[in-house]
């Protein structure tokens, strides 16, 4: 009897079998991952300032994921006429979650960034999946005995608070904490927006870290190629994407929605224009709160892009190496 | 006393009353159906491979249809000054569900497609009302005895797999199935998009077979004039629409989702100038799955697409009869 | 081709064709109704003090009634080893909802008024779906040239306020009104319960119009016999049922919950005795209002009690003429 | 200790505290008004045709507002670089809700009036927050000894029904109601749309009453500053949005949507070309019925345009006094 | 005009007006507390070890206790002929919520400890809504300076875990904290059931502590009498119920529910019982996490069952002063 | 670096990881099962006469179990004082999901059955997650080469439908096709009840097959221990459990709810008695549709319920062992 128990195979449809990401290999083993991409789940949300129940972010995004799994090959895009995530060129695995300890925000970072640490020791592209905000710090903090980074932000708001009473490792401080990184070269913060995203200070404050802060509005009249041209090209990015960057209308899920977003082709086309200019080197996908659509469409989005984001980048390392 | 009771009329708001389409009459007696329309319900989903629940479309769509009801003498629209489907002209008529037979995909169809054949053979219009993709086939099967038609297509998928583990009546298949009819004379699919829109080889098979594929960014990059001059001109049109070809944003409510979607006035401006171009003949609106769309939004867009769509058709029939 | 289109008949699932309750057929027009039962909406809500949404209550029932609806020549109940209902001696027709007037608490009243004074032409036996409870003030009245009446209420308050700031035909007020009428000889009022059931003037105002108010766990304490044994003997009784006389457990979608209510068999066998010591002529069903509960268990207590009620009822009828 | 318990202040997480609008103090002795806005609940839902649910809006219009509290001196936008409601020049207060007599609409209706005269003679902005679009008939009636105002109109429908089985203040009939008044000079209609907006009847009365007509679509061709050019220059504008006249995508919370609505920044830069083009005095913002929007997206919409524009109309008013 | 600006005084209907518990005045200044009972929200829910969301209890029970507000002089009871909470005689207070701190415990647990000492300074009878159950530790150490108290505890899970991971303060350790305190001198623990409750080591250390631990099936074997006999007499209560205690059919929307949980009147009649065997000086209610309740059951549940709890406990205060 | 990637262990809290029974491991080739228990998905639900959804039973039940994952050397019960499933003598593997075929009831069904045969190859329990109630023809098929069993089938329905319409492997058809096969040596049926459970010749075919059958109310008469005395004792006990046995207060997401069910210590008892009485060798726990219930109480049910009787059998089975 073959693998999965029929000895003609399986149709595998989406809603059939266990949910990892992708239906791809669960690897929890982590000196033992063996992938060109490894899926971390990081559900923590106890930086949340407002609506919690990012922790079932990762869950969700793993079962909305198998409705993009079955594939022939990898995955074909007509569009493109490519087919991306080639079975037998991309091994994708999937390594569990961090362990998040409840009441311990210290703790349940450093475990994220254990996972993290892992995945860059094995060579793989780190995938993590939020879980709140905060959890980018430990992503990131992850990289610095890597080669530097510029780093893509998509999100309503700024995320550049440096203290208040306290808070340092909270949803509205991790670019802040990441400005701080030696490691860090610089930021494109894009789908900043509204009233809550900011104040005057922490706006400056980014400014002064080298930051080029774009709103949706601002892509929009720049264009897709436009704001390409202002990220520096050449470079390794690592992209921490907040699902409210997104417009609440293909975003609903999400603790603290704000209205005016991005719509998928907005920032799928950007990411398909990064992967050609330079290397993606990790991505955090935060905020997805499941709990608040019942429809699931933010966490089918959450899937859809980095599926589709997974395979402009190994396209384009594919394309490189020529 | 009057019809319904009362002997100076009724205001008959919206949430009174049975659930039929638009609030128009049932014909539950198919040898007898006297109307220029006929909605029939099709509530088959057993064709699904991720979510079911298409099975509760036709009443969704019922449902909300009682929000588009109430007219005097009419739709009337103040953008084009247009009184549509006047009540005079248009006689509209509900004749039920298809008969459908619990694990049993061919009966289940073969009952769908007699209560076509029922409306066709009466000189009215078929709507039907799915149900998934799948029904597409005995709808599409009933017109073999009619003057041929072109099929616009709408979805996120392209929906032309020929076979695998066997299956043959999927929602996968409807597409090929029709592919295969010498009645349909060729396709125009639009909407198609994404990676698990189709594979390679099916993307082929549907361009071998005359079809005209376009994306949602195809068809922006188009326009309305430039998608409708791809369409063979003066002839019939059986449309299948597949919810899922518009944008999850407004029709979260089915089974397989895809970001990046139709919006409204897109797809309805393409079928005001359809009708315009020729004849629209039948049409089937499929995978609309209610208990995913706690908003009821889903199910507004099918019954105001439909009502639009319908107003459209008879609108040209009365011109061209001039 | 026979009715509904097939030869062979139909399997006729639930889920399948039109909703009138029990899948009934429809009769619009009032003076023509020829039945023993006859189903009229009341989607009346403009009474209520807290949630609104009973307006949807009669679509929510009839939807879930065609649940119980697929019988063989009745509906067969092993426990009492009965066939309830046999299709050739009960005739039951759907007759839809009163015009209801938005902004118009009188002239909707007056509409329903008129829909149960049809029904009792006829002859049949009214079952109106509510509407909030203030439905039972048209109903009761229309009853006001029949023999007299007991009435029968199940709900978790007295409704008994006489009026405040001038409100005489809100939700809290219909067994008040019903008090004042001269063909309701009595009332006995159940599962009355907790603070928010009545002030003690009105507690007093109904006892003192010759009512017997048993909370839930009196009837609990007296027991099914015992309660019986303090309602009149072969009388015709009215019975107007209030869905939050059921425990929220089984009934939250209702506008104004109230916990510690009846469990299913404990008002059922109550109705069960009831149809045996007299005879029930009319009754009302009201307060469920749908969108509080996504599950749909309110609305199948709904129609799974109506259905049980109706044939408690009609055996009785049976075996009283022998 | 100070206020709200802590001597070194509070954090004030939005997710924390009683619900008023924006976290502004409660005034609810209304002739000790004194502020430059103050806002009123008007939970009144009877005018409904089809959905109810608005009387929940001002408790989840409030709630959704906490998400936009927590500010530091003010609402700092970095795309305008201004901090908008700076909390040392507005004052802002919720005044809790007009009583809402069930069952009764002249005398709920008469209720809210008094509110909105009471923050009239305090000198204050009126925001009132519906409920269903039938209560904008007493707050623009609230207005008759004011100077006169022309009045913008957001929304689906036309609302200008004059009279139907003697309905004339329902939700239906708002803008023929204020066209009756002698204070209001004029209308601007935008948004309308479809089917199911109007009748010619009306339309063209309203027409007669001077209004300008506008669809989505022609709100698009003509771009904001196009809308702006219609619109009286220099007078007082008196604002009632209706919540479907933005699209159901971000706004599925609402008693009768339409699809191919606004999106968010269509409308918010027409109300910021709108304040500086003259007054703002007075807005209602109805129809928002949260039960039919499980992830509160709605809401949200409701909160985030009025911080948004209340911050315009103080932003430029201080800009004119200089 | 006077207060709520009506001169004829205000219906008040539930819906209708800002969300405070039973509608009570608000007091923010917590060192001018003048009442006999007063409510904090302790909106906390980063002590969670599955489902969070407890945060918005506060708002959901103040919300639901709405329904429970419209007096006449007090809440009277027709079982018990008594008008519990008589409004000139128990005065109550909204003190609003206690200062939450993002990604901090320590400090969001010592802000609820402020709140509750301010409460007891005051004299008054302190009500704590959660928030998750770890609010518990900073509610009892606030009385450290007042005399001893016996804890009653209704839960599914005994809440005795010493430390695992460093963590000592989530919400599976509050009564082993507590049981560190020398005021507290006992406890009956009730409820308590199913192999998720407890290990066999906390167990153990549970009745080292001197708990009184029953399952729902010895409360029920024992009866509400036997129960309250095993309970110390005369003495000081502090009560802390987690919604788990009941049945999820009543209190599905919390955070780890358990099945065979207790029903609405076991739990009211001994509190009943317990307000008559002695003295109930402070209680928390704890873990209602609305987001998973969209009927609303579970908050109602808590705000029917604290407004019945508080209206014994001040009835026999009354009745012991004579 | 240990298994799951920290030195120290892990917390593993409920939300933490991927989903599968109870968080045990997974293994997918089926032919190197070595285990006491293994949990079978089957996520069939083209068997449903009304709502279906319960294809998304497996993996919700999965979700569900992680609640009741985390023990600390087995599960501890202080009722009994018993830690159950202590994880060094019970083994439990999840073997996934048989592969479903949509449209094809023989293939799938088949499927199914391979799953089971594998598992008792193996010698392990099988545990089979529906999927409708018609995948327990393939799970007692595969029981066809093993001694005989007795059939224990909790549900609201008979499900003995021999043949309608063509039909016989759909969800009302199990027990009758079970009652075919040679190895199945009787069935006691508990929880029918109600005029939809059965016809009349359904009924006799039961009763004619050596069914006993018992309503819920003809359980409670009995007792647990007067049930357990009409049940073979010392044979083999096949369990099939329909949700739908239970209480729609408990199991409000399933397909076809009847009111009037079973709590959850009723069915629980008497599957403790089971235990001790003889040797349960089979389990399928069948429709679950989650869909259909927010609050996730109808999976909790489930995963509680099996983790609860799957440590019962095992402590009775070692204590047989001695």
């Amino acid at each position: 009897m073959s693998k999965h128990g029929y000895e003609t195979g399986r149709l595998n449809l989406p809603f059939v079998g266990h949910c990892t990401f992708g239906k791809q290999p669960i690897c929890l083993e982590w000196d033992k991952i063996e992938a060109d991409v490894a899926i971390l789940g990081a559900p923590f949300d106890m930086g949340t300032q407002y609506r919690a129940g990012a922790r079932f972010g990762p869950r969700s995004i793993r079962e909305a994921s198998t409705l993009f799994s079955f594939g022939h090959g990898g995955a074909y895009d007509f569009e493109d006429d490519i087919t991306y995530l080639p079975v037998d060129k991309v091994r994708m695995v999937d390594i569990g979650d961090a362990d998040i300890i409840h009441t311990d925000t210290i703790n349940s970072h450093a475990n994220i960034e254990t996972g993290v640490r892992a995945i860059l020791k094995a060579g793989a592209l780190p995938v993590v999946l939020g879980g709140d905000h905060s959890v980018h710090i430990p992503c990131i903090r992850a990289f610095d005995d890597q080669p530097p980074v510029h780093i893509i932000h998509i999100d309503a708001h700024l995320d550049f608070v440096d203290e208040r009473h306290g808070v340092r490792y909270g949803h509205g401080n991790p670019l802040r904490r990441a400005s701080e990184m030696s490691h860090v070269t610089g930021f494109t913060q894009m789908g900043i927006r509204n009233v809550s995203s900011s104040n005057r200070e922490d706006y400056q404050a980014a400014r002064d870290a080298g930051s080029d802060i774009l709103s949706v509005r601002d892509v929009r009249r720049l264009g897709t190629e436009g704001v390409l041209a202002r990220i520096p090209e050449g470079v390794r990015y690592y992209a921490t994407v907040d699902v409210d960057g997104f417009d609440p209308s293909i975003a609903p899920g999400t603790g603290t929605p704000s209205h005016g977003g991005f719509l998928y082709y907005e920032v799928l086309e950007l990411f398909q224009g990064l992967a050609k200019r330079g290397d993606i080197v990790g991505i955090d996908f935060v905020e997805v709160a499941p709990d608040y659509d019942q429809s699931g469409s933010t966490a089918f989005l959450a899937a859809q892009f980095l599926m589709n984001v997974l395979g402009f980048i190994f396209h384009e390392r594919d394309q490189r190496a020529g």
